[in-house]
């Protein structure tokens, strides 16, 4: 699979840049957001505002976004086509699988504007659309040439946004273990300027997992689901933030991984305190009422990650970058749950 | 690029290889065409017939599609799911692409039911759909697991769609120049049965033109389109059926590469002689109107498979397997089709 090349700088890149079969698709909020935003989206030869959210992921919206891009893009060869795409997770998502099936694909280039767009989606490739509500039903694998990272626009996003995006930033540090790993267990750096400092790092490091199997077809991806196991339960059914739930499964995984493949108590209090320090998350329900014990196995056999309905792949920790893939049942995994107060 | 396995059969595969995730796609006429279809069909674990078609291929009932489609592979994992499609170029087309984006991309295979999509649809990986009567704006180069090929559909199509079909099959053969070329040349079979014999040879020829260049980045693929630049001029003004104006742009081809780049006559009345024999066609347009020379013009440079202005890439024929692609400007191409009396 293509690697997608990262460039991190200042400003806005050069719209002439991308030549003359350039379309910017970009969320219409940005314009508010950043002052010179919308005087820069003017110096692209063409221009397409959406609304994030995902309804622009709708596959019932598609053919509407693709007359409209194909009527944008006419008059320029196939090579000289690209889609320049400028915003959240569900811009990337949905520019991204436009590029892919235009012409049979055209260029694509992603501005990520927050810092899980930056962190999450606008790398690996993967793009998407939803399908009667169903999310990311049709897409397909197509790296970016290019993924711009911008301080200015990164920036520009409310503050209170940075913890959601430090729970999956974190995780990745977690599973990879190289040095940016080792500095940020000791950084005394916080939110945007901890996540922007070692962003090309976390990026990378997510890359080097997702080039092993480009199209999950092996499991080596897995890791990158570290925490997601509860995480999705407690998304589903308490309605947290994905970060938060990503991290409170975490925070589950680290005390499960001691038992399970011997994560040292160092190792484990040391990532326990990152988790928490940086996604202001507590640890354990708080005030959250238990889940039914049937709800919980419902919720967990749902999880569409865990195909098989013997058991669930649950990602375990044996220290800095060193993930464990085990097989568990549900029932280990509710047990474990019920231990902690969820269930 | 993935290379198709291609398995040449009597009857039509047995549905249980396919596995229980997979999902029959199929043209909803060949029930009534091959009486053992329907009975066959009926044993896939699911159906989806179509109405073949480009109003099959248009983005606006892509969303429908899409909703069934994710409905029937429901259940199955991404590995396990695979859409069988029966039929022809619009199927293909159709369920390719239906393949390459549901779930980033689920198994498929081919069973091309006419001489058409087996030849020239079924391979090569290019799927596609149509936006506001464009066609083939939007697809993706996605080639199938395997195409099979199946004598008793096959042979089921009325005799009569056979020269139509032998126009891209000899086009394939003069290009390619392969023992099997050099065969056809002197073979005393005729229509479907000349087809069928060197059918697999005929897939494979074009599969290695396609692998030197699977997404069409650099200009080798061009050389398919041998008698295309007047064969798209005849189909858009005379409404020809496609075979007989590829047929008519071959002999144009043929007559032209004499003078331009040294086709010995020996060879020239050899593949003429190959051309009227097999598809029925007399060179030149016998009882039809001139076109007039803007009109010519304008087609010509519609003709999107030359994007520039300044010329087309015109594909002529130096002797058996030995294609050479040369510019020339759009004059050119009209004066010589006014002294073969087009215009």
């Amino acid at each position: 699979m293509k690697r997608s090349r990262l460039i991190q700088t200042e400003g806005l890149p050069d719209p002439e840049a991308f030549g003359p079969g350039a379309v910017l698709v970009y969320d219409r909020r940005l314009t508010r957001g950043l002052r010179r935003f919308a005087a820069w989206s003017r110096r692209f030869p063409a221009r397409y505002p959406v609304q994030a959210g995902e309804a622009l992921k709708a596959v019932d919206a598609f053919p509407e976004h693709a007359r409209k891009l194909v009527k944008l893009a006419g008059g320029f060869s196939r090579r000289e086509s690209v889609l320049v795409c400028a915003g959240g997770g569900s811009v990337g998502d949905f520019g991204g699988f436009a590029a892919s099936v235009l012409r049979r694909g055209i260029g694509l280039v992603h501005i990520p504007s927050t810092w899980l767009a930056a962190i999450d989606s606008a790398h690996g490739g993967k793009t998407a659309l939803n399908v009667a509500g169903a999310k990311n039903q049709i897409g397909t694998f197509y790296p970016a040439d290019a993924v711009h990272l911008v301080k200015n626009l990164l920036f520009s996003q409310p503050p209170a946004r940075a913890p959601e995006a430090l729970s999956e930033f974190i995780k990745v540090a977690l599973i990879d273990g190289g040095p940016w790993a080792k500095r940020i267990l000791t950084s005394s750096l916080r939110g945007a300027d901890l996540v922007w400092t070692h962003l090309k790092s976390a990026i990378r490091a997510k890359m080097r997992v997702v080039e092993v199997d480009p199209e999950e077809t092996g499991g080596h991806r897995q890791i990158l689901n570290f925490g997601h196991t509860l995480g999705h339960v407690l998304e589903a059914h308490h309605g947290l933030p994905h970060g938060s739930a990503v991290a409170q499964g975490q925070l589950f995984a680290l005390d499960w991984s001691r038992i399970k493949v011997g994560l040292t108590d160092d190792d484990h209090a040391a990532f326990r305190d990152l988790l928490i320090r940086h996604t202001g998350q507590k640890p354990g329900p708080g005030a959250l009422p238990r889940i039914p014990r049937r709800t919980f196995l419902t919720l967990l056999g749902r999880d569409k990650k865990s195909v098989a309905l013997t058991g669930v792949t649950f990602v375990f920790l044996k220290g800095l970058g060193r993930p464990v893939r085990r097989r568990v049942i549900h029932e280990e995994v509710a047990e474990q749950a019920a231990a902690h107060g969820w269930i």
